[in-house]
């Protein structure tokens, strides 16, 4: 069976050591998160993941969930229990606003927390973690009477939220959507249609759900300016506000799919179901991107998860599987054969995922802290600067993030040899959970054009401007130095691509969009390089400083120093050829007929 | 449902257009594959692959294969009726000896007939897939008794074959190997001992099955120098050949598995079991290589094969899925929504699986003509130069060819968005189905030390000097052609680029053969890169002669040239990354303590 430990020691590093969230402790809700605090909070939440979470992983894949004929679904053994615990130690209020109940601590330990779940039980991290969209939705548009019925519950994790977006014909582009919202005398709004693909659409963990649902109005113009959201909750708050009478939403059936198999994905009919408006009419799409980007940070963290533990499993086959002899200085000359991990290109893998992990786990915990500080930094200026970067990473983290996270969790399976193809070695399910992560919250092509088509130019490119200035004055404070010299000129070449890159789509773009178009999706992998480079550049310093001042676990400081080496060596080069492959233009890319594509006679 | 249609076009393309196999004519076997016979099992192939095999691959994923108390397995609903028709058409003695049964047509046909099946059903394929194997074993080292027992049995298809090398404690050092052989005074051996994950090990589809198994003699030396090869039947022959007596030799268990849930893989329990030597005590190594080499190529078919699949399935997918608006040129200003093959991400998408697959299909069956050269040309100097570049780039087919066959077929799943991971598309199988290829008959890592390690300095790098001679040489045609010269300079910037890693190697790895091990991975793929762009060379210019003379189906010639530029464009670019990942060496890679791996506190 495949185990998991949270990787605490690299999270206290990483917010305590890198980001140094101690030196924020003037902003609202840093002064309570203590390096005591963190420390606490960051230990319980990883035991929390290993012991209680990361042993029902492989249950939820083999069992899957049942629907039952009245529509409900139960939830694979263990789940429940697993979320009671959850639910009574208020981990789901963490770093919610402490005016509906919450904890209100950083983003940056809501993350922490999200990423142990994530990581030890993907399909059961999806139940809350799809709450925090609907939530922030709520939080940024709702009306107070909303707020009032909803929040408090949500907050505590005692009601969970959905996402209601796709139907049959429409993933993508929601400006097809056909649920019909028919407005009441009574302000509320009657829903019909169906939905597809509803992650946590119906399950028994508590006793009301409360859907986040995408319809349009019966006047509404067409397309994605007439979309509205509305809020529907499984069963209508009485005058208590506890569940009373059902509403007309239910689960039609349960997709089979290639993993999360723990996690209930829902064909939802709503057949005439009330449901209250959340914002403005025909204001749904925004509302539903306050949702939405919240929902991307926390596939990029998917991305990562099964990645590390992939990682952390392989780590461990490589010391105990022993086949052939090391190429030079075997460990014990005598021995039939090695363990494998001495094998240069099992090293290879092992080194990719740990350079991808720990690289994205900084990049993920400093976006959080960017979100923190878009709310919470003391000037208009601070919060719009915070606000640009966190803007124009998302994408990055989502798409970059789960598309390499989906590399390194098929490079650890590889690790295994025909023992990963194996079901119960657990490889092939983290291999099968995180490839949903390229796919929902916007598939990974969508993420690409959302950064170069909409991130790029906004404000006129000030968000990558700011980008390039952060990393050019971190290239320049460490480019003479002894140790960290080399990492900072190939950071340097790095990021001298993308801003050609840059450059080119703006010379290009405008005569033919497809150029951007073609473009995108490896224009975002050389900004994932970069953004990774970054923060391996950042971890160097601090480790290089750490080793200098004589610090204990020189082992770890040393490895973070070899580590930040390798990315830059076995990474960065990526970066040119991304960048010449974006200059070939989109000419061949869209030149054939749909004809032309057919391969049979 | 998905669908498959047999590339017939393309393959007749190669064949007749690219190989030009006629003008072999004079050598034994070519003569009788005249265009009307080529053209005439390609479509005969093509046809019992598409009608009979693609509508039974997603039921034999649903269903599995099912083994009963008494240890016999039952393949899924239709598999032994598809195999009796195979059987009886045939198919399976194309391209083996006529002294034993077989057509002594060429192995480019052969190749053909694999890629078809494959194609159409990865699991159902495996079972007369792997007889090819032990067939060519028996044939090269097997004494005239055994060839005069088994060959004709297997060349007809009454019997299908397996190779049983694993064990559980050792893949691919084969030298740990447990498994003893007891010689009789019959001059038989008694074989006892545990065999893991061989495929189709048991089954219905054939009234025997000839297994092949590696074991020790007693006092056989240590290691891979102390392996011989057995032969041992499921029924023991009696004195008319027909299946006898129960050998002691059963199926234990089948594994659970990622995919491939068609094919038996089974746990084989050797108890005491009579078999016959192939070849000589202590040489079964060099056997196996034979069996081996045959079966790696067969693995890189499966690498195209699922990714073709994949790909016609996303083709269709992409013309009939409308979401969102074209950027530029909309085919339907009025629509609501184009058809998704009209955005650029997705053509990316399908364009590199094109130019994979029709790159692919080249090389195997440019690779199938060596192998039918090395043994049929006329003189000695010729089969050498031919067995040089087949055993040079046979790693580079397995190896090259599954890795990026899989991320086709991934991206191919990718197209589909949220459907793609649904069952009932079909897509998710394509992926599991086609991620074992890239681990067993060696993982890739293997793949790549078997190139560095052994091909490249194999006779002082004859071999890739040839390699290299042969790219020059088409390069140095066409580089001042209007229509080829941009593909043939980028060409030999790839082919630069290898040789500055090949150099690279020679200058370092004596030193530290880390830095080969470290390296081989990316060296496979930058050979994959130029060997597929000297194919696309080649097709482009046939496909501009052929327009030059006004040849009718403009079309399909006119997307060869657009394709060849695509892959010089889009995929040759990454041969220069990876050479520079080559070059920083191995040092960072294998600097870390076991422990310094751990993420946990």
């Amino acid at each position: 069976m495949p185990s998991y430990k949270a990787p605490t020691r690299d999270t206290r590093f990483v917010i305590n050591e890198l980001l140094d969230i101690e030196s924020f402790g003037n902003l609202p809700g840093f002064e309570a998160a203590t390096p005591d605090m963190v420390d606490a909070i960051v230990e319980e939440a990883g035991k929390f993941a290993a012991e209680v979470l990361a042993p029902l992983n492989q249950i939820g894949d083999s069992e899957g969930c049942t629907r039952h004929e009245d529509g409900s679904v139960t939830t694979p053994t263990g789940f429940k229990e697993a979320y009671k615990q959850y639910q009574e130690a208020g981990w789901g209020t963490l770093s919610l606003p402490e005016e509906y109940g919450g904890q209100g601590l950083p983003h940056v330990l809501g993350f922490v927390l999200e990423e142990y779940l994530a990581t030890a039980n993907h399909a059961w991290a999806m139940y809350p973690g799809l709450t925090n969209g609907a939530v922030t939705a709520l939080l940024a548009t709702g009306s107070d009477e909303l707020k009032q019925t909803y929040l408090p519950k949500m907050v505590s994790g005692e009601w969970l939220g959905t996402m209601n977006l796709t139907e049959p014909h429409c993933g993508t582009d929601l400006g097809l959507i056909r649920t019909k919202a028919e407005p009441q005398d009574d302000g509320t709004y009657t829903i019909t249609g169906t939905k597809i693909f509803i992650s946590a659409g119906e399950h028994d963990l508590t006793d009301n759900i409360v859907h986040l649902v995408l319809a349009k109005t019966p006047d509404a113009p067409r397309g994605s300016k007439g979309i509205s959201l509305f809020i529907v909750p499984k069963f209508l708050p009485d005058d208590s506000g506890a569940p009373g009478e059902r509403n007309a939403v239910a689960c039609g059936s349960l997709e089979e799919k290639m993993g999360i198999h723990g996690n209930s994905t829902c064909v939802m009919n709503y057949d005439g179901a009330k449901g209250w408006i959340v914002g403005e009419e025909n204001k749904g799409l925004a509302a539903m991107f306050v949702m939405m980007n919240a929902a991307r940070l926390g596939v990029g963290v998917q991305g990562l998860g099964q990645s590390e533990v992939a990682y952390q499993n392989a780590v461990q086959y490589a010391q105990d599987r022993k086949q052939g002899r090391a190429l030079k200085d075997r460990p014990d000359p005598d021995a039939p054969a090695d363990p494998i991990i001495v094998h240069p290109d099992v090293r290879r893998m092992l080194m990719d995922a740990k350079a991808f992990n720990e690289g994205m786990r900084a990049l993920i915990l400093w976006g959080a802290l960017q979100v923190d500080l878009s709310h919470k930094s003391q000037t208009e200026e601070e919060r719009a600067a915070a606000d640009d970067l966190i803007s124009l990473l998302t994408p990055v983290i989502k798409g970059y993030g789960t598309d390499r996270g989906y590399d390194m969790a098929n490079a650890m399976q590889q690790v295994f040899g025909g023992h990963g193809y194996i079901r119960e070695w657990g490889m092939e399910q983290f291999v099968r959970d995180s490839r949903i992560a390229m796919i929902y919250e916007g598939t990974n092509g969508i993420q690409a054009m959302d950064l170069c088509g909409r991130k790029l130019p906004a404000n006129g490119g000030r968000a990558v401007q700011a980008f390039f200035k952060m990393v050019d004055d971190d290239v320049a404070a460490s480019k003479d130095d002894e140790q960290l010299g080399d990492i900072a000129a190939r950071l340097e070449k790095a990021v001298g691509e993308q801003k050609a890159a840059t450059m080119w789509f703006m010379q290009n773009a405008m005569q033919n969009p497809n150029h951007l178009g073609g473009g995108a999706h490896h224009y975002m992998h050389i900004m994932g390089i970069v953004a990774l480079g970054l923060m391996w550049l950042r971890m160097a310093k601090v480790a290089a400083a750490k080793l200098a001042e004589g610090a204990e676990d020189k082992a770890f400081y040393e490895a973070k120093l070899t580590t930040a080496r390798y990315f830059a060596e076995r990474f960065m080069p990526d970066a040119g050829a991304l960048r010449r492959k974006i200059e070939a233009g989109s000419d061949a890319m869209m030149e054939l007929t749909p004809e032309q594509f057919e391969t049979a006679a």
